[in-house]
């Protein structure tokens, strides 16, 4: 068993309970963001966190217990993403990537937006010609260090 | 000449002047992030934006009129971008990746978050540990049409 | 149990029942085009489309929930498609690709042919010749937006 | 010289001289399809068409001897393109190239759709919810060979 | 069961029995080339041939379907061959390609030789300094057409 | 200098002054398929060909040695060609593959056809429906060394 | 001008002169190693260390001014480095990477080393079976944060 | 039965039994360094070793045998890592990767710094700011030979 | 079965039973470098080396038929090995490859050393200041044709 | 100027004078494969060699500057080789590899055999059956060392 085996059966039991990602992460009492990224094999839960979600999903004690490994991360499966959702944020990166670079320095000098102290909010933003997906996403400066 | 002779014009002008892509952004009247990837040869101007852009960075004729012509878009030199900055956002995609779909899937069903109808806003927010980069992502959801 | 296994199943179905993809699209109620696509694990099939698609194909009550959830899009297992048939299509937006991108530009300006508000058509088209595939394509187009 | 160098002539003029390729096109008796293919260095004008292109872009007599040679074909820089238009294209490929393959192959057996004894056809589709790209693609079924 | 658990049965049987691709061919009444292509799960056989291959390898009602169905083309598992005969072909495509490129168009202007409308026979020719593989490949030329 | 801007000179050379490969073998004394592969570089004249070849496409004292340098050799710029003509041979090499490799062990046991004791003759061979192009490969039979 | 440039400059300007990394460090008044990273185009100097650097290697105004700009990082030609002394740290990343991550999860939990928050000191330590390369690398540990 | 399935099994046992890597290699009387690579099957234990961690994993006889078998090293699954801790090392050698080589070869001539004749301890370094990782790396020195 | 499966029992009966390659070729009666080529699946035994080296390692009839078949040649996971043996013979050919072929060629001219006309063999070679590998391959020298 | 076109320097001149490695190598009084690695940009002259190649291949002062600093090695263009007499040694590491590893791995245990106390002697062996290219590779054993 590896954590792999645990997120597929999370994903298989929410396809036939039809859960949702949302009442999950409200039961763990953190973010549906952070939560959904856990329950993919991308985050690493606390005890009292992997017993909530292991009772959602029917989970054992021992696949609780790969819930708080920390795991490999990476949740795709092609370093060129073939899924259209997932490409267009591929996009952004490649069309943008030079103008977030060059944005973040003029405003804060060398470094980094950090991904890992970092979080991310998407909700829906009614709109009349057709409502939008908002992201907020909020990651510290990290400066490069000059030593 | 093509427009990737233009941008580095605009790059190494921009370099030699010091300017801040900012106050570029003011002239043109449109925010600093389309201006900017604009500049850096990803976006189209009118021709009433290139003349402001050409003036700031004294193009030539022919080069406001490369401005105005469609890019062939992308700006990293490697399909996983190897620049600090860069690669962090590569990995928020990578490690976040099918979380973004998951949500926006339960939220709105099949489609796409659109890279086109899109904006982007990128701000300082003063944080006591460590101020932080707050990037607000907006596109229109896209439904996949049935026929 | 995952989508994959699903399109699996419906595929060796259609084998040894010699099924033929236009009168499953006939009882879906959808064009040939959507419907192939959606079993072959590219579209989300609604509740209803998916028993209708469930009965055809022998599908448990489990594997037809798996039909309405939305998939991890690409149905290629290699960037360059080793098919010849496929590879013609690939062939042609390697050697039109430019072409393309030149007349939607030079006839609307700035923006993209929708792959998702999108349907395709594929017909045969008598011809003494040798008859011939005449496929519709038919995209949105979707202007840049300027902000 | 080669001929790619003259097709970076032949954009560079059309973009100070402010040309359409649908009058080239035009002028040279053909499809604006397949003379901007020729103009982008993907087709192979004979001797009067080059003449005619040549006098539009203002090419010296070896540059036109160049459009009457067969080029080395294949127009983008990397084999999973990133301009967004193009891209779309790609994707069709990714998501719908099984679909295509099971509905040619349904309707005709084994064989291809050729990508040389082929047209293309591009159009816009006015519609009050946005007009439309439309484009005809037909290329003549060839049969794979029984031997 | 997919064609390829038939293509790997029938060359498990071939191992077993000692049975010899030639004598498989003039069973089905084809070329030795096409058979063994059809046979390794490239080509598409029709009803009565499939039922000869089925016989000879004791293939199940099933899985003589399956031989019926076009397959996904594509034998290597690498796009550069390992296995050093077959790279001697890859080299071969590597070293003389822009030749036999050249000498096409020379012969028969723009267009290419066709690997669909395609045959070939191997021989060997017997040589006192050591014997040769001859190869014969023969492809209708297929000109592009101008629309 | 190096041999490969001997090559673009004398394809250049070709294209001003309109010559053909069929003419410049018969100069040098050899088939048209070695003696266009050693023009476009990837084999090594003699001093008595190079002066020959150096004399039809007017090279100088310096590129007529280089003539006589063994080149590194290979004509492609991707390991997956984009030409459609040299594609449709990388595709032979994919879909018969297996199958010339399983042919030719079934003849000659365990080995190579060398692509070095080699040689290629491509020719038209006329057809009331449509000629063809007719390539006869021979290689010598290598067998693998056992000790 | 770009930055690759100035990095070219310094670098030829180095072996002529027969400079070494240490003096220049002592001069910038920095370690040898961030001195290094940043003559070889990975760091930003400030304006003071740029007139530094400028003086030492002869650089013009315009020169010194892109050394005070954040450069595109990442300096090896190739994703899996060729050079013999590089490919030995990949090979470490490769061999160790599994079992590093192992060890700063058991010690820190989940998060990572920050490469941007990070010093490495190289030093020389003798010993009797052959001097040996010691390399200290420091970075803080920054835990993934939940939200 | 092969390497890959006893580290397997060591991962699943060590995560069902909460073991600690410092503990096993306590144990067994090496590094954790050193032993955790073994674990994950990077090294080869000698026999004595191997039973010691049999024992801890609850290993059977040939399952011992094959920790003892020198493994096909590479603990990575792709060439470029996806995880965000591995990803940071991989950063760091393409960043400092010219800097390290400049640097040793400054120090020590032209030669590398082992890989094989290696040593590695990772430390916590408490850090009011933070704690930070500490690694040292120290490898033999090699100089190339002349020959 | 298949080719694949017999070298993994190979593999598994040698660490089982601690046999030895050097003892096994002896027993076949070949040099140890081509008899463990052969039983790692890379070269063909004829019926009587494969009785014996069936015997050996307890193959079954079917089993031992395969090891007469000629195998799918190429032993490595990937393009560029991560094996830190092995992957130094790659550096190898990396570092010193055009050595090798400018010396080949000074010597022979144009043509290649054969890898399958060709022999290895591996020897401990006592040296008081670290014993040596060495390694002598023998290839048979084949001249490009002309023709 | 940097160590490239140094070596690009020496090539062209080799072939204009019409010089050989081998009377180089013995001017140098190092074997012919060092002394050619080193031309080539692979190995460091000291400076008494940098003198003796620099008058030899008419090199300047700086140029014989640039043969003491230490390289980036690595003289192949693509990580598969394509020339034919290079691709035949990956061939043999594809085919081989894992051989030469059991092999190693059999006579010494864990470690590597070095490629930088390295030597490698190229000579014709004469053989009535045709000339054969003899290597011997000589590289000292690095045992992996445990801590």
């Amino acid at each position: 068993m590896n954590r792999n085996d645990v997120t597929e059966k999370i994903i298989a039991t929410k396809v036939s309970k039809g859960l949702k990602w949302e009442s999950v992460a409200k039961k763990v009492g953190l973010s549906k963001e952070w939560v959904t990224a856990g329950c993919l094999g991308q985050m690493t839960f606390d005890e009292k966190q992997a017993k909530v979600v292991g009772k959602i999903f029917g989970l054992s004690a021992e696949e609780i217990k790969w819930l708080q490994v920390v795991p490999y991360k990476g949740s795709l499966p092609t370093a060129v993403p073939t899924d259209p959702l997932i490409y267009r944020w591929y996009e952004l990166v490649n069309v943008y990537g030079t103008t977030i670079k060059e944005l973040i320095h003029e405003e804060f000098g060398d470094g980094i937006m950090s991904a890992i102290d970092f979080s991310m909010d998407i909700v829906r933003q009614p709109d009349p010609k057709g409502d939008r997906v908002n992201v907020v996403l909020s990651g510290k400066f990290l400066p490069y260090k000059q030593y």
